[in-house]
């Protein structure tokens, strides 16, 4: 078997930047996918927290060929692939591979609810066998507080039966750790990797089998994050994770998505950043002077952002 | 003004039909869409029960180029455009605004739950300003149990005060006849057309106001859903809603979408039209024959179907 090494440790659904009409701006992009690998932390591009859906699949394409042509490394890349509609998803997952990205992360077809186990067997199945790739690494992506309709054990199960090379892990992003272990205790021994969908989960996947984890906050908090993953058997792990936790909760204390990118923009020196594409609405000044008066009080800083 | 007339009555969210394949299959397409006309319906093509978010951008541009190509009547025609992505909402609505359609129908951008009103506004202004086309008619859809996002009476409220021309109306399928009630009570008079999302309610709402029904079951029960909406103030008019309650009762009794597809399949003597695309799975065997037992039981029968 010659096959690429797995993507595991601390990985950031990254941010989109946009332009002041709403255009995704890549040159930002560019460089704060650049800053992110700086600081030890892989790129989950167009996750929940990158606004992925609020992206067309052409920009998502142009977003992706913008990365790799600038020299980042696409087995450091495990791009949202996901969408509603099967070419859709078909056509960024196919792309991804082509490029060499280390792996996919993919959303079920979100629209509909209720569904039924065997309708998104057939999802999965039909995207693996359109792409058709041995090189495939398909990461499920388990958010239902959001997307609503979950990845259940049983699905995974059968998944993995029937494309072992292709199913390689999970997302967890259900805030439930039950949830998490039971997916761990099923199937981690057996080589599908875990990521908890925050740090919060860090320590404890860690010390359960997980593989990492692949957060919001590492869009900002990404060098603390991926030392505690670096190590998590380190005596003063606990108290690491304390302090990421503490940073977490402040940026959980507005909505996650303006405020990272409110983030980004003050420690970055860069306020274009702060701009959001509808449904998603900016913080108000208010709400950014307050997240950064309490995280200034944390003393959180983000070495290196400024340009 | 020169105004054109506004869609009211009966429309059908046409169900998609695929080829074995999973490609949308045009021909079927433009058959069914013939006969629903035929049969006093208009076409809500691109609805949740057509698979629209299901269907790449692509297909939807070329299926809506088909119909209209095919001698249509665009102004019978209220394409459901509202897609996640700002730019993918854009490109179709502008497109059947550019064929002349009567109206779209406009989801919300669904992925994100919990999105404000202010978030809500800026999407669909965002659509209607750059569309910038006067004779673009927007209706509003409300569909709680699968978008998961509503419509609610203050963003009316602000979107028509914005946007007098270019909001239309609305779809309700929430299901819940005081919702339905509160939005007729609160626009109607102004000239703002609600139709409920099912036949269930279409003699309640003409008696309140109401513009007409989009409905799944117009798919399968056209002209007896017409019939009621013309004779609406005729003395049957109970017993008429009674029929159709029944009618949509048995198909109730199974998964709506492969249900209608089943019975296209069956009563047009096409058996490929029971294809649905996953997530969705088609009935199986036992079912669809529950469901034409029933059916034939009713002596319902879709005239004119077979080709």
């Amino acid at each position: 078997m010659n096959e690429a090494p797995r993507i595991t440790g601390v990985l950031s659904p990254v941010v989109t930047p946009f332009k002041a009409d709403l255009a995704p701006d890549p040159e930002r992009f560019v460089r704060q996918c650049r800053w992110l690998l700086s600081q030890n932390v892989g790129l989950a591009v167009f996750g929940t927290n990158s606004e992925a859906n609020s992206l067309s699949v052409d920009e998502k394409l142009e977003l992706l060929d913008r990365l790799v042509g600038s020299g980042l490394d696409p087995a450091r890349m495990m791009p949202g692939t996901g969408h509603c509609a099967l070419p859709d998803s078909v056509r960024l997952t196919a792309h991804a591979v082509k490029l060499g990205c280390g792996g996919v992360l993919m959303l079920p077809p979100f629209y509909y609810k209720g569904v039924s186990d065997e309708g998104l067997y057939r999802s999965f199945a039909e995207i693996i066998e359109r792409v058709g790739e041995s090189r495939l690494r398909v990461y499920l992506y388990h958010i239902p507080p959001v997307a609503q309709v979950p990845i259940t054990l049983g699905l995974v199960e059968r998944l993995l039966k029937a494309y072992p090379a292709q199913i390689a892990g999970m997302k967890d992003s259900g805030g439930d750790w039950k949830n998490t272990q039971a997916f761990l205790d099923a199937f981690a021994r057996g080589g599908f990797d875990v990521f908890p969908g925050a740090e919060t989960f860090l320590l404890q996947g860690m010390r359960h089998g997980g593989a990492g984890c692949i957060s919001a906050t590492a869009n900002v908090n990404p060098a603390a994050i991926a030392r505690l993953y670096d190590t998590w058997q380190a005596a003063d792990a606990d108290a690491q994770q304390k302090r990421l936790d503490e940073i977490r909760g402040t940026f959980a204390k507005f909505p996650m998505i303006p405020a990272l990118k409110a983030a980004v923009a003050h420690y970055g020196g860069d306020a274009g950043w702060s701009t959001v594409r509808p449904p998603l609405v900016a913080l108000t000044s208010e709400q950014s002077r307050a997240l950064v008066t309490e995280l200034d009080q944390r003393k959180f800083t983000m070495p290196g952002l400024r340009a």
